[in-house]
């Protein structure tokens, strides 16, 4: 298999070289033989480029099974025009290889939710996964344009778009608890009115799947009133972007969190939740376990190597039940140190 | 003064009931004259007017200084066509009147905080405005349509729509700490683009006050992490019924918070933040606080008096502080009691 490592800005390349790390031990340990390819993207791609996804980046993802992505982003770029700035390369890839599904699993780690900045009795046992539509909505609908008296940006979703992260949702639910929770503006929105009429047509051929609907003001208070009624979300792009970050402090380990972005043929891009962090880059202090969770979701869902990803969900855990953890985390008379320690002792686990 | 008093559905009428006997005792006690002046609107209105915004309903309204609004919606009316459905009355009623800055105070109150879903220590001294722009956006822009195979909405500002809202924001800014946080998406949205240099100008006749700007997908995050880093938050319609929402929830009192929705003259409506909750209409449950404070936030912002409003606040406080409340905020050892009660109680401090 071949993977594209593309590391980013701030503390994109430390934690991906704790990913790349944990990957190598395990092609070693179940003789598997991974390609990795590095290519440029996001600020980095900008100054040495002069395009924040250069040509070069894209045929190295064309040549691969899977893409692995640090962080992307920093203050030195924002005053850059928008087609050179850091996030544009990450709108790109994900259009340009229709990496329509953003996954985002949550799940409070009980010896981390001293971190949580919600009562302890509220965040444990979540455990939920948000779906989000990536690459269409307001994000990408035209007209989208300025002048100096106005602006306009256009959110348009057809029925096929919609169709299959509905679909792929329910795909979902059928590996967990079995409820979809679908989060839309049907009161004001046109296109959310249409979103709900896909999932109530989908639903016909998910009977096994409970399916409910829910206004996305409402759900941004449920995700911190009452988190443990989520199982699936499935959203489009703008609120997705919202309440995916919401959900992802409420357990209190933001670090800690994985992401897929996926298209249907098992195709995908693999990054962790945080961002690219300019403040504490290269001070050996990042949290690596989102981008080593990262690395196991792309076991999973790209490679189809469900134990391999299994062994590195456990080894993480089994550093921090150990009472390891980096700065983020402190909370808690936990004992912290830094990111290449932390990976050392994954390695081992896994070894 | 002439009121519209606007008690809509489920606990609307219960929890307007409250506020106008709290008028009613304010009136006596100072000596001014409130004429009320009651109509229908929402679900209420659809049933014996067709109509969620009857044209009766508009005529009190023209002929009234301040709006006083209960509640609207409930699933009774969930399956009507869109014009026929209570949130109607209420999109109707912000735009016709040319409500163009929905203003949401959010504070903690010490003995309500064990009723918060996050750590006290996290919600604790949270004191917050939120001025939501409430009259384009998503919620209006044309074309707005649909077809089987794909819908659109439009998300357009102009730079006038942007500049009374933000200038808003600043006014009530330098009667607090003096602090501005403007939430937008101008990594991705055009609109977002013109709102940021919207702000960077109006700032420079604030010269007295910090601005700030943030992401939304941050801004939801930094809601729930830190709250106490904002006073006065501005943002677009949409991104503003989410996360005022959020915001709504942090401090555990959603059934405490008043509203105000107001255009530049002084006309404004006055609701409490809480929906219909039509489950517990009608059994003396409902917590009429978030009435009873917006009845105190119309007197101040639409008829100026002061010390009124602030005797309302006095008493609401001191009949919490004495142990009282209502279902909603039962955590922590206090004396639950009817909406009834609570209501004599606070008036009873008034007098
Ligand atoms: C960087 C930005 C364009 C991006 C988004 O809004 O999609 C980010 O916030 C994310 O969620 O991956
Ligand atoms: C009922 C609905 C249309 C309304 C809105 O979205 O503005 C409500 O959620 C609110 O925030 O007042």
């Amino acid at each position: 298999k071949t993977i594209a490592v593309l590391p980013g800005d701030g503390i994109g390349p430390e934690v991906t070289r704790a990913a790349v790390k944990v990957l190598q031990t395990i092609a070693m340990r179940y003789g598997h033989t991974f390609h990795l390819k590095h290519a440029a993207i996001g600020g980095e791609a900008v100054d040495n480029y002069g395009n924040p996804l250069p040509q070069e980046t894209l045929e190295v993802c064309d040549a691969s099974d899977a893409i692995l992505l640090g962080a992307v982003g920093g203050s030195k770029w924002d005053q850059q025009p928008s087609h050179l700035r850091p996030e544009k390369g990450l709108l790109n890839i994900r259009k340009h290889f229709d990496l329509f599904a953003n996954i985002r699993p949550v799940k409070a780690i009980p010896s981390l939710l001293s971190s949580s900045p919600l009562k302890e009795d509220v965040a444990r046992d979540v455990d939920m996964v948000i779906v989000r539509e990536l690459t269409s909505g307001l994000y990408f609908g035209e007209p989208k344009r300025r002048s100096d008296k106005s602006a306009v940006d256009t959110l348009v979703y057809t029925r096929e778009e919609i169709e299959r992260v509905v679909n792929q949702a329910f795909e979902i639910a059928r590996t967990r608890r079995g409820k979809v929770t679908s989060i839309d503006k049907a009161n004001v929105l046109e296109t959310s009115k249409l979103w709900r009429e896909v999932v109530e047509e989908r639903k016909q051929a998910y009977p096994d799947i409970e399916v409910e609907h829910m206004l996305v003001d409402s759900a941004a208070m449920k995700l911190i009133t009452n988190p443990r009624t989520f199982d699936v979300i499935v959203t489009e792009n703008m609120f997705g972007d919202i309440l995916s970050d919401e959900a992802s402090v409420i357990t209190g380990s933001l670090g800690m969190l994985p992401s897929a972005s996926i298209r249907s043929d098992g195709f995908g891009m693999y990054e962790p939740v945080h961002g690219s962090a300019p403040d504490i880059a290269g001070h050996n202090k990042a949290n690596p376990c989102g981008a080593i969770l990262s690395a196991a979701m792309m076991l999973k869902h790209s490679f189809g190597l469900h134990s391999e990803a299994m062994a590195i969900e456990e080894a993480v855990l089994s550093v921090l039940n150990d009472g390891y953890c980096t700065g983020d985390l402190s909370a808690g008379g936990k004992r912290v140190v830094p990111t290449e320690t932390f990976v050392t002792k994954v390695i081992e686990e896994l070894e």
